[in-house]
């Protein structure tokens, strides 16, 4: 029995192949993550079990997928790069960004009772994640949308830390502690926090001020000397026609024997780039002969 | 601390709202179940708990999104149609995708130990499911693609439940089964059923040889006499125009209400759609006054 | 000598074919034509040579494309409609878009001289069109685009005759007249021409207040009794699955042999599309005995 | 009179925004030109008064659109590129591309007359155009696309000297000369020119063999010397984030100062971006003192 009748209706799926060359990076989002942190009680202003968990799935993704380079974390969003070079499913968008998402999700649910163990999940509230697929044509561009996230972080952590400070070791009213905060910049918050309650913002962990940032581990580099030309020297490495099939797997294979580990670093600033230069080249590194 | 800096990087996303007034299917598949079915012990052709756990999953998509209007399930696919009136994440294809994606992967997991009671979940072979979205601008050319996903369910169960037959009651190899299959018909895989295993192919469950459509159940309507312009006045019942936030606010409450049932029918033919006018015309129909 | 180190090239052209099954409208638009028309000395408020040029450009686009089942214009645009069956360009958006552009640039600038005999266009300022390509789902969507637009029509060609008929004939000054015309509705834009300058707006040119319709010119038929389910008939004629290549070049043959012709009428009411029913059915009708 | 009730059909036109920070090439192409080239007689293998058409509304392409940097032609195909910063029409792709393709089509139409002063255009076969955008990440990228078409330019014109030099100086018929060049190499065509006809190919005209390269002029630099981080240095100069609309505005009035020039010189080779670096970092360099 044929099915050519109608298979016509296969004609209207469109391609969505992203643009060789370019860095693509995944970001998926919790859906409706604030009403659900109440629900599970998740700790104010930052939940060490939520964030181990969001990184721990987050690394299950990196092996699955040796053709992310690095990805990025904070709160209940995840950031994950392909190197330009990447041929994985034909670039083609909704392949990467379900696959990175229906994974990300199967570890969470799947691993929540690890990190929660007081709290099981409950049918009608079962966290998910949205996602999607965006091009960055260049590293610098590239190190800027990371530098954004992080920005980002820093803000919101300081912000959050004085706000829920104020809240539960003040016991100001949620209304009172917004309104106080409202227009304050970064040195106010310091202030707050040190004056009122002894608190040094610079003490705080650094995975609540950093984020994470998660990278397969080679031998470090030595920094190099600050220079005009590095970003440039660093583009100059990606090779602008595709790698051969076998030359893919290859590398594949190396970046699976390579430790994936989570960090909590400034990824602004120069230096983390330079030591770990196998990042924005997508070429694999010398495994290192002892852990780091 | 401003962010601006770098805030130029979202100028990077691009837009991905699919167009007005078409039938979005977002169809999702399992992520190599081919290995997986073999590595938990599915049972050949057809796993029942497999299939249940699928349907499962898709009920709770169907009730967390009562825009959607219809689900069709064979084997490790599902296939979900929002209506073209649909406006949830003002279309954006990425944002429903994903949205689908995670959601069906999140109760995957989380209820594979209430149909695989005695085969837990491994870390290192966890399921997981990619996805797409296709636009399909009339409500015919929505039937047929379902009726693509039907004979095509009929097609790999008749080979399926023949190959399988051969192999576990027959004791052929896998080579041999296949070997003997290679450019038979219908008739013929049905006789070698018939004649060598006493199987009548037309007894087989319905839910192996129909798969399982998934929707919201009202009062059913008569079937209409076979008709011409049937379709067509389904068709015209789609207002061009989009509702109003509120008018969609009101209809999705009512969606709600509804019941979502599984079911293993045929969907090709007309009468399927006749009594289920609601399907097509997005517009809910009367709750049944009482369970069927 | 080989190219191929460079043809990896290739590989960054994205696909843009169009969904199947719609209707395709490229409408162009001059290109600063406000500023072109005061320097080529159009009339005001309708330079009928402009028109003619615009709608004999129009009619050699048709005949070059008989995949074109209706084209619109009124002042600077045109829109230019294939019907949801075309196959041409495998339906690829920059193409269609662009041969129609060229066309009929071509043919404005070679045409000019015919309609603007004393008036030689200047290097400096070549007249020249921009133009994109829009999906509608169905008929009656095509059916509101194009009522959109002669709409728009008629609110402007209004306005425009009201406002010069104040400058031109009452001596006011632009200002003024924009002044005393803001806030206006159509009634009080009647009475000033009636009144003050008595003008009966109706008996304007049809070609002034309809715009210009082409079409291909078959034998008319009767106007149906209104019936709610007019359109829908017309939507079932569509056949869902392509037509085969030799199809659709047996109905192109058919489509050049009929004359194109430009009228000036209403095309919101149902009148105009079921007396020719071949422009949303897409199959030719009888070619007329003698020419109408 | 309100258009509201049609107004929701503007929803269906979809962003066509292309990415940020990446060179676009709009290339056109003349449609059905082999047969019009017979139809008016161009001569063979190359016709120089087509070409110098093809390049006079080249140039005024380049003089209407200053975010333009750099055009390529060849035959009865051009490529015009746009700068990564460029902001024109918000990157909208359907616009860029219509804009260049109907200021190219009405130049050569216009300007027909003077380059075939004895052979007036016949309004059955008017030329004409179409194009398409294509988007590259790097100026490597970009250079390689126009290595790409300089290549096709040298194989091409090869073939065709040889062909037609067999065909009307040594009077073979075309399928005879085809046959015999078939699975040639350069050196064999080399060889037929100068062994049977004395005619050495480099002494050929630049025109012909380089195809034509537009650019603006400013003040040569001197060529660098060859060294692996130069492209990595241009790269460099393209700044990720937006220039503000007046720095742009700056920009073009810059550009529209310089003369825009015909050459015909290898683009291949680093020299010819080395000694005009403004072509790639899109900043304009030092008006020439004196014309060069």
């Amino acid at each position: 029995m044929a099915n050519s009748k109608y298979e016509y209706v296969k004609s209207f799926e469109q391609p969505d192949v992203l643009l060789p060359n370019t860095w693509i990076v995944v970001r998926i989002d919790g859906r409706g993550f604030h009403k659900l942190s109440d629900r599970y009680g998740f700790v104010k202003p930052n939940d060490r079990r939520a964030l181990d968990l969001m990184n721990a799935a987050a690394v299950e993704v990196m092996k699955e997928l040796p053709d992310l380079c690095l990805a990025y974390g904070v709160s209940d969003e995840y950031s994950f790069a392909f190197h330009p070079s990447c041929q994985l499913f034909e670039r083609r968008s909704a392949k990467l960004v379900t696959t990175i998402v229906s994974t990300f999700t199967a570890y969470y649910i799947y691993l929540w009772g690890t990190y929660f163990p007081d709290t099981p999940l409950q049918p009608a509230a079962l966290p998910s994640f949205d996602g999607r697929a965006v091009m960055y044509p260049s590293s610098r561009i590239l190190r800027d949308y990371m530098s954004w996230r992080q920005v980002d972080c820093h803000i919101n952590n300081l912000y959050n830390t004085t706000f829920w400070t104020m809240v539960l070791q003040g016991g100001m009213s949620n209304t009172d502690a917004e309104q106080e905060l409202k227009g304050t910049v970064s040195s106010d918050k310091n202030e707050i926090l040190f004056k009122r309650f002894g608190i040094n913002y610079n003490n705080e962990e650094e995975i609540y001020k950093k984020g994470s940032v998660i990278y397969r581990q080679y031998q470090l580099e030595d920094a190099q000397p600050k220079s005009g030309t590095s970003n440039a020297e660093e583009e100059e490495d990606i090779p602008s026609a595709p790698a051969s099939r076998s030359q893919q797997d290859k590398i594949r294979k190396l970046r699976r024997k390579a430790q994936v580990v989570v960090d909590h670093v400034d990824i602004i600033k120069d230096e983390f780039w330079q030591r770990r230069p196998w990042i924005l080249s997508g070429r694999p590194g010398k495994l290192p002969t002892e852990a780091q």
